[in-house]
């Protein structure tokens, strides 16, 4: 089986010193791709410079990106080719636009005159005290998964902050119908540590609870072959 | 003699999940450090977890931070008993402050509202098409050396990105004398790679220019213990 994971946290410019980073280690990822290969399947691992990488093996294809440009790029011609698409990179939902001094942006009579600037420095510079970051949302990657490749098996992520379990679940349900996934893994950054990482694993009709990266991985492995071999 | 030196860049969250970095391997950083260290100093380094790191030495200790606030609590002390401060460190000049949907900002009869909230969402979550970020000004270490030790001999570093050889020297030497740093190291990221790092190591009666790391990490160890010599 042919399997295209992601991994890692995309990080979006603002200029050519400064960028906004979404964390995330890696560890998961390589984990589950760790599993997969331990089984004999293929995996293609679209990760990031800074991420986790796991142990080099014969089947293991590593492609590294920056920013969401670079992954929609990357990502659209492999989701093409391969049978499983797990997707637990945490990617940029904004991107800059531009950036300045608060008092333009104060003497401004139309904010949106901002959304069609671009700044000419390399390194922004300002003296004022404040600063006006603007920010454009990226395309969103996962729900054009299935457009790309129908027959894709996908396992989205969903990553919140400090919610309820009713939230969490309700957020992670919305995803997995939208997006036309068979799991969507649900987990709370308060719940996840260097031992731990609590997580739901949402499909359409039951919700298993995991709470280390070992078990979630265990937990995906055996969900894609068993169906894989009914 | 005991150096405190500084490498690598801060990062200030925009919320549990995001933060803006600012760039710097920490190379150059790591090696003055080794340098120093060969000639028998001692050497305090003030570093991020992602910057590369020198080789361990029974001389070397490493403290790591995070952000300017931690930055400024931690080298406050550190100045005020050490001789001399290399202060290679890619600092934030900006922090965020609030983030908002574009609808929420355009809808206010007054921006200055936006500077006094704080988001309390973990992951800060939109739907609109543009997002807007308020950044204060951070705290300006460089300019606070010579108040914490005024005996404390300083080097500066100033990067900036595509400028002209004029705007770089003389933005250089204006550090210099604010800061009362002994040697202010001017360099453009746009002649700066793996192999290469063109620097004006600008003092206020001269100019070296210099072509690699390593160059300047000898020039900086043979102006410090000349100076030391005399």
């Amino acid at each position: 089986m042919k399997l295209l994971i992601t991994s890692g946290g995309t990080s979006e410019k603002i200029d050519q010193v400064r960028s906004i980073t979404n964390h995330s280690t890696g560890k998961l990822g390589a984990l589950i791709a760790e599993s997969f290969l331990a089984r004999g399947d293929q995996v293609t691992l679209v990760t990031t410079q800074s991420a986790v990488k796991p142990a080099s093996h014969p089947n293991l294809t590593i492609q590294i990106i920056k920013n969401v440009q670079d992954l929609l790029e990357t990502m659209q011609p492999l989701v093409k080719t391969h049978d499983v698409l797990i997707h637990s990179m945490a990617v940029s939902d904004y991107t800059p636009i531009y950036m300045a001094g608060f008092d333009q942006i104060t003497a401004s009579q139309d904010l949106t005159e901002f959304l069609n600037k671009t700044n000419v420095q390399g390194k922004i510079s300002s003296q004022d005290d404040y600063q006006v970051l603007f920010l454009k949302q990226t395309p969103k990657i996962i729900s054009q998964v299935k457009k790309w490749n129908p027959n894709i098996r996908l396992i989205g992520f969903k990553l919140l902050v400090d919610v309820s379990k009713e939230k969490l679940l309700a957020v992670a349900r919305a995803s997995l119908v939208k997006n036309q996934a068979e799991i969507i893994v649900a987990n709370d950054l308060d719940h996840i540590s260097n031992h731990q990482h609590h997580a739901y694993l949402v499909k359409q009709d039951s919700v298993i609870e995991a709470t280390t990266k070992e078990e979630i991985a265990q937990l995906l492995l055996t969900h894609i072959h068993a169906k894989d071999n009914l």
